[in-house]
């Protein structure tokens, strides 16, 4: 039975993978990075092995290694561990959804195939309920990020209609994307599911919460999580102009990043210095940013007061 | 000098250009048209001869003699006529502003042009400054609408880095696109210089409120321009609740249009129904929506008490 | 009746438009023009007002002006002068085609139009069959260039199904685009039609001869001409050696334009100390390259002995 | 030391894998599949686990079963199988080049990680670089398919500036794009190097053949490869006519198909029914087609003779 307290509210940082210098994943800051996020971001729930973790540069094998850690380290720590077990191969991401029941992880999440598509809605359907029947008491989110995946034609308030019929187990939508009318549909639409939606284009969540997001799903809660609890607090009292300066602080640092080129690489380096753990560096086809780009990143953060 | 009694605030509908059966524009409804605004829609300002409005499907003089008499009938019924003057040739912009500022528009508007595209920032920002040249003392809004016109790679933040002083009589920008970041840091970045953004992505104009927009621009005003200002008021209160569930309604019946085709053909019909004056067929390449079609959009339109 | 005589066969010139240093247009130097593409280049066909003549960025009155000057010029010295008549306004394109019928053009061409784009085959056969009927008895081009225009989901193969029976005047495409299936399907399906398929995508021509291509169209042939010609000969002869020797110079060429930004600016440069003629600036949205620029484009070509 | 008499001319059929009705990879019938492609089609040369292959959606250990399935059955009567072991997981590629040196494949091929992206030319080419490292005596060819890995920037001419130096082992490309300027370059700036560009647009490869191909690479050899050949013979022989026949003929079928949706599936069921062996169905997120329409494919074929 899905009680209403397991419901995901608030904020989840999509993590980051720790690498050592070497290139291999690092599980042993993954207890510190848990009581970081948790003591100084003040961070109650995980998504990990996404995209922003580099998910799908990792093996099998490092994927479940990451899951197993994180789960052991949220143990009263954290309330939700969410593990990304998509994968190019429905083989592989059934294992890890496996993997996932099997540790325990409070729920998985699953994006569409962008290598060969679903040609169409019921394809893609089709995919994510074998990957979902592999862990079968598992809540399961699906991970809506059309930019990255190329699957542009599939609106979510369509692929949700009697999603439970289909997917026992569906619980929410990870929902990575600036169309807010396909959003506002789904959080209205599926009212009385009582489906999570949480939204994942960080830079504008604001305009997410006016559209009723029941949360925030993203990298830079790693980083300024304190921060926009605070901005979730003020929507939350109605202070719309305190939780408008919150975001369009947040907003200035983006603003600059993205003219200069801002990814995964320069995420880690960021999380690195606000944490003061290694997050190391990002795995190839990706590369490290040059130390006078982050020196200048780091610098910006903190003029603004965000570091 | 700008009194800011002439900044343009809430609605602006873009209008659709009424035509005859045999594809001549037909001038003679315009007044009815602006009464039907104004009285049923509550709607004060308009934007004429743009993309709703099939400007540049128009020829230069059928351009004129629209934005002449929507000028002439809005006197002591509208607060702003602003006439999108922009072309893929500069000379006809160039005349077209020149027109506008004789015939007293309240303001005008340009896009970039999007065959010939202008290859960076400069060249853009050249452009518009030649066409703002031709009617120095109206005031004028930049019309952001990447993806009709195809040029994604220019933030509106950026271009408007010193814009008074290539274009003094910049007033404000039509933003109609769903980058919140883009449109959240114009609004934060530009406050002291007290420009108008307004948004035109109707269906989630609730997102742009909450990043603070100072209005809203768009051709379904046109039909639910009433509608539409009881959600701006309820924004106004902080009454979220109830913007949201207006909002709501609305992106029902965008929801299920845009499965089926929805765009300027559809647009002159509803408009057609609900002031009950005649816009006529689109003009070549676009072409009219079935009768089929055209009677479940109205029966929707209804079953949701938008008509 | 449809003598094989009036075919366009080999090399057409797709021309720049002579404008001043002030932006106006400049006729004076169009006589010089066609005597440099005759006798220098070897080109005895001409396309004027298209895209890299910035049709669309003139005026209706100076693209008549332009195209009476071509044709008046071209008496006695070249077989044929196409006149681009196409626009983004059905009643523009109109009053173009009878333009040049009145001035006696051999032929027009009409691309589709590109910001409000017909929604489908119909539509675009509707569009052009107006533009057609206003010049009924000129032969009629297609102008495909869907990565310019956008629209690229209408085969040609497709659009040309029994389209005599609509546009009784079609004689042929210009086809710009390296879908070779959809050409080589054009030339194969319509052979008994004798319509006239000039490819235009420059830097590849020698696929499209091997596909059966009747003649090249393009800007390249404003200084290239004569080089063109041999790789034509070459080709004709069945030396495919020579032809692709050929090939690989212009390529090489255009190799090294296409890292640093090539396009309309660059070829008016060219051709004005190709010809020595001045072909002076574009017009805005374009700009001028740099003076830098243009010094490492001559040399480059003269390394390449194409100057 | 790189003897010509490895180099690999003529045609490369790029395999499908056949699957078991429950989704189970099928090593039985490759040995019958070799038989199949050398003695009926006189494929000498084959690809495989790339992206007809479904290489992507199948586990690493299935794809080692598969290439040493491959390389064993192909003793004796192929001339090469070059194993793909591109991968979005470097170490997953990794293993895959160790594995397939290991099985002693005669090369291996990578093609660009398509979700994190390689951000520049170098990011990729250290990409490539590690892979080749894990099987340092194994030539090595480049999987160019920019259409589907998304990375459309990297012009591959540029790509290969030094590459001996980075990647010892490097052969040469599978050029699946419709850009001939990018390889008619690379055939003619690589020309001393020796290394082998081998066409992969199988509907356009006339053109690519006139441009200097070495050689085509594709699916449709599976099917299509003994006529292909005579297409190949007669344009060695100079007979322009017969081979342009040929290409049309094959055009005819594919004009055919790509109206109605052709793919992987499409693929599957066309080798079976020319083979007779049964290469099942495709995996999620990929769904078989419709009998009816798989009826009307192979009448088509037929039709055209090409069955």
């Amino acid at each position: 039975m899905e009680s209403s307290q397991n419901k995901i509210r608030g904020l989840v940082a999509a993590t980051v993978t720790p690498m050592m210098e070497d290139g291999k994943i690092n599980l042993s800051v993954i207890g510190q990075y848990v009581d970081y996020l948790s003591n100084v971001q003040g961070v109650r729930s995980v998504f990990v092995n996404g995209t922003t973790a580099e998910g799908l540069s990792l093996t099998t094998e490092e994927r479940k290694q990451l899951s197993e850690e994180w789960v052991k380290q949220a143990v009263g720590k954290l309330d939700q561990v969410i593990v990304h077990v998509g994968s190019l191969c429905l083989k592989e991401a059934e294992e890890l959804a496996a993997h996932a029941a099997e540790i325990k992880a409070d729920a998985i999440s699953v994006m569409a195939p962008s290598f060969l598509k679903p040609p169409n809605k019921d394809a893609l359907i089709s995919f994510l309920r074998e990957v979902a029947a592999a862990a079968p008491s598992v809540p399961f989110y699906y991970y809506h990020i059309p930019k990255l995946t190329g699957i542009t034609a599939i609106r979510i308030e369509d692929l949700l209609v009697g999603i439970k019929s289909k997917i026992p187990t569906f619980q929410g939508v990870k929902f990575s994307d600036t169309d807010l009318l396909d959003f506002g549909q789904c959080v209205h639409k599926y009212e009385s599911e009582q489906f999570t939606f949480l939204y994942g284009v960080d830079e504008q969540l604001l305009g997410a919460l006016a559209m009723g997001s029941h949360g925030a799903i993203g990298s830079t809660y790693n980083y300024i999580g304190k921060t926009t609890k605070e901005m979730l607090a003020a929507f939350e009292c109605k202070d719309l102009e305190k939780a408008r300066k919150i975001q369009f602080l947040m907003q200035e640092f983006f603003s600059y990043v993205i003219r200069h080129g801002f990814g995964i690489p320069e995420t880690k380096a960021i999380i690195s210095v606000a944490s003061n753990i290694p997050m190391g560096p990002p795995r190839l086809p990706l590369q490290k940013s040059s130390d006078e780009y982050l020196t200048k990143i780091i610098a910006q953060m903190k003029r603004l007061a965000l570091l």
